[in-house]
């Protein structure tokens, strides 16, 4: 039996470009999962400076090879040059930001408690520090070739919190995958790093194993919801069930009010459709539910919104699934297409954006879901029912408002709170940046709620508390040792920021 | 068909004392946890300031009850007077502990990006802060009736949070719960308090039931680790999963380097008696497994450790596991029994106390878990074999190494970092401090993994991030408003302590 072969396909053509590679065995997954535990313990030696100009040189490794990477993506899927060049700008931009985490300290949560009497008795000396759990899998997405991918958010916070990382390959980009692969690797060897600290696997089998193989510690995954579940289904029977972070499916509700809708339809219309249509609607915060008022603003807001251009999609799975849940949508009662782009011609994954329309009482009983791809159901409400309406969603990463100044929101506000990770005012969704305050994340189904996929924050994911009782100071980690105060600390109940520290940080 | 009934139970006779309750109904849940749920929305209207007081409005509460509490808990739970004395000291001490990471903030993790520029081009208005995540569902333990039952650390931080809590009772001392559900509702009324804040069942049914309850945002669980697995297969079938924190079972292992047994294994042996058989062994942190250099110091130690007092089990499921483990255990090839205390007479639940060796080699093939009572097992290892002995361990809530000052123990800790979330020297595993730096988790089957049940830091656990953008400041929360500094914040990228803060806090 000769293995399954990994293709490069052509998303405008459809067509097969190249063999890249064959799906990853049994055997060579064992010695990829057994080489990242190796080096876990090697990589544990290395201090954060170590790993902070690691970081650095992988960013410079891709941003040397910017012309090669942009080119083979938008080949390999479908993405426009522009979009492609600002991802790898994000891309190279997080892994610098991850340096500059590592090199900060905070992260840490290093805390110091000494001896000393309590009203619990008397205490002995103990200290905390956030250590990395151990090997990482990520699984790259399909729709961020770069960001959400090989190079992207997931591997480099893990590689931050000083863990290797074993990437699952999507299929939709295994050659971009490959070569990002191959730059990163060598990068970290001219670095020092060990050999293994990056891995990669193909095939959907591999996958599998990778979830289920002993020398993993967590997963993160992007992806859709029912691959999420099934990677947790296999998670869940490992004799030692580990953490799973997975970024599955997001509506993304918009909300224009009355007055907005009144003063601002078509501007806002306009911005809809840009966030809408963006990347062929692949996003993962792409607006996938807008509740419009009923009455003539809101009428002709859904009239301006209606013309919208044509998008190839990534791959014939997602091309499927598109057309599959816009069949099932166009059986929900009450369901109404209003506008629908042409398809062009050719043998891609090429389809039809749709604007939708319904009634918003009637979303509860439909259970609308996420429609990947450049579709928008726009759900006519009236100001009676709205907050129902909101309590009746399902948990989205993003939730945005579009009200004009002086409107009072204190009762729709709290309303989104529960049911989104991102609370947007008067914007779109789309649009994710990389700073310390950023969220991206939600209630079930969006994420599994507590932790970010994007921003410093999610390095968390990949570390665990560990704490030293009454330790020597010759075993205590660097960071735990009481002279050593050029990281922000915790020192007997009281946060202590270094001035070194106190200067313009990463934003 | 009449409800189950819920009888107290005298360990020491194992006679049937007085009917509590009745099993919680399917519709008396129903009730419990739409009152959670309502109330959650209430409490989050409160600030900081009032959680702060209700917090410690229950601690002075349950202190005002001391000699009713610790009477019917002797009587319920079998544990000594002084034991229980002290619990309570803790479970008042820790929700006064709560009450301080409440007012100083720093929990909330509070984040301002200002909007401006960045590589990846112009950025928004971001702030992010840790909000609850919705009604908790705390699982009392058998062990501790009052730290990790009804008033326990579970509770605390979860209304610490901002989150309700509904209790599910441990049938091994409900008349106890029932006594402190009613001291905490009382009190928790007189502060103003919702409600539904603190809600009670009774039940293995209504157990299952609640964590499948829609209403229920997380799940704090202190037990066996069968009883956690089959919550969380329950939780998996949820529409929405819900994030479990389950502190399940832990072999806690200590190893005595051979310098150390030499100079003071008598003192070692002591000790450890000390630490085996308090509580009756029925600890999560107890010393199941001691690995002994072979040779006459070992010898001399494990002679020292023979002789242990009787004890008296907390109810008969614990008494019957424990003899079903201990059965287990001597069919393990090699394993010797080399010292079993006496079983008193009569019909209450004690055992006899159990002291076991083998060689530290078989325990991989052997795959030793955690024996709940007083027994551990003392494994004779060669110098040779001891981080293959480690590496084979599962993972613990400890891990402790007595050696003498001057030894190389640069091989044996690393191996045991992977083992354990707390790793101490020169000392014993039971009694858990609550402090910042305090780490109570570890490596599965310990928890799972990430986060702590004891300590401020578990606060964790019932959080999610939200991130507001572009938000008007009238929406804002107020810890993230600009003229807000009283708490400590990351603002631009830099953490700022106020100076307010800057003081003796808690330890």
């Amino acid at each position: 039996m000769t293995a399954e072969t990994i293709v490069s396909i052509d998303p405008s053509t459809g067509a097969e470009v190249e063999e890249v590679a064959t799906a990853t065995t049994r055997e060579e997954l064992e010695e990829v999962c057994r080489s990242a535990a190796e080096e876990f313990a090697e990589l544990a030696q290395r201090d954060r400076a170590f790993r902070g100009e690691l970081l650095r040189d992988l960013a410079d490794a891709m941003e040397d090879r910017r012309a090669d990477i942009v080119s083979l993506g938008v080949r390999e899927t479908g993405l426009t040059r522009p979009r492609l060049e600002g991802e790898l700008t994000r891309t190279v931009y997080q892994a610098r930001v991850f340096a500059d985490v590592v090199d900060e300290g905070g992260y840490l949560e290093a805390t110091i408690d000494h001896a000393g009497d309590t009203p619990m008795g008397p205490a002995p000396d103990l200290r905390r520090l956030l250590v990395p759990t151990g090997p990482v899998a990520v699984f790259g997405a399909s729709n961020f070739p770069l960001a959400f991918s090989v190079p992207g958010g997931d591997t480099m916070s893990a590689l931050a919190a000083g863990c290797p990382v074993v990437v699952k390959a999507h299929d939709s980009h295994p050659a971009l995958s490959v070569l990002v692969h191959g730059i990163l690797s060598a990068a970290a060897g001219a670095a020092g790093a060990p050999a293994g600290t990056i891995g990669l696997v193909h095939g959907r089998e591999a996958g599998a194993r990778l979830v289920q193989h002993p020398a993993i510690s967590a997963v993160g995954f992007t992806g859709s919801l029912d691959g999420g579940r099934a990677l947790m289904r296999l998670i869940e029977q490992r004799p030692t069930p580990i953490p799973f972070f997975g970024e599955l499916a997001s509506l993304n509700p918009v909300i224009v009010t009355q007055a907005a809708a009144a003063a601002r339809g078509e501007a806002f219309a306009a911005g809809l459709v840009t966030s809408l249509t963006g990347s062929g609607g692949q996003l993962c915060t792409k607006p996938g539910l807008v509740l419009v008022p009923h009455g003539p603003a809101g009428d002709a807001l859904v009239d301006a919104a209606g013309a919208q251009p044509a998008a190839a999609l990534l791959n014939a799975r997602i091309r499927d699934g598109y057309e599959g849940t816009s069949a099932e949508l166009r059986c929900v009662p009450g369901l109404r297409v209003v506008a629908e782009g042409e398809k062009p011609a050719g043998d891609g994954f090429a389809v039809a954006p749709r604007l939708l329309t319904m009634q918003a009482r009637d979303l509860a009983r439909a259970q609308i879901g996420e429609c990947f791809g450049p579709t928008t159901i726009v759900a006519r409400y009236t100001e009676a029912e709205l907050v129902d309406v909101i309590t009746g969603l399902p948990g989205s990463l993003t939730a945005t408002i579009h009200s004009e100044p002086g409107e009072d929101v204190n009762v729709v506000v709290p309303a989104l709170l529960p049911k989104a990770g991102r609370l947007l005012f008067d914007g779109f969704p789309t649009g994710v940046s990389v700073s310390w305050a950023q969220h991206h994340g939600g209630p079930w189904p969006a994420t599994n709620t507590q932790h970010t996929s994007v921003g410093p924050t999610s390095i968390r994911r990949f570390l665990r508390p560990v704490t030293w009782q009454s330790a020597p100071a010759e075993v205590l980690p660097r960071e735990l040792q009481d002279t050593y105060t050029s990281i922000p600390r915790r020192v007997d109940g009281r946060l202590i920021v270094p001035a070194s520290t106190d200067q313009e940080g990463t934003r």
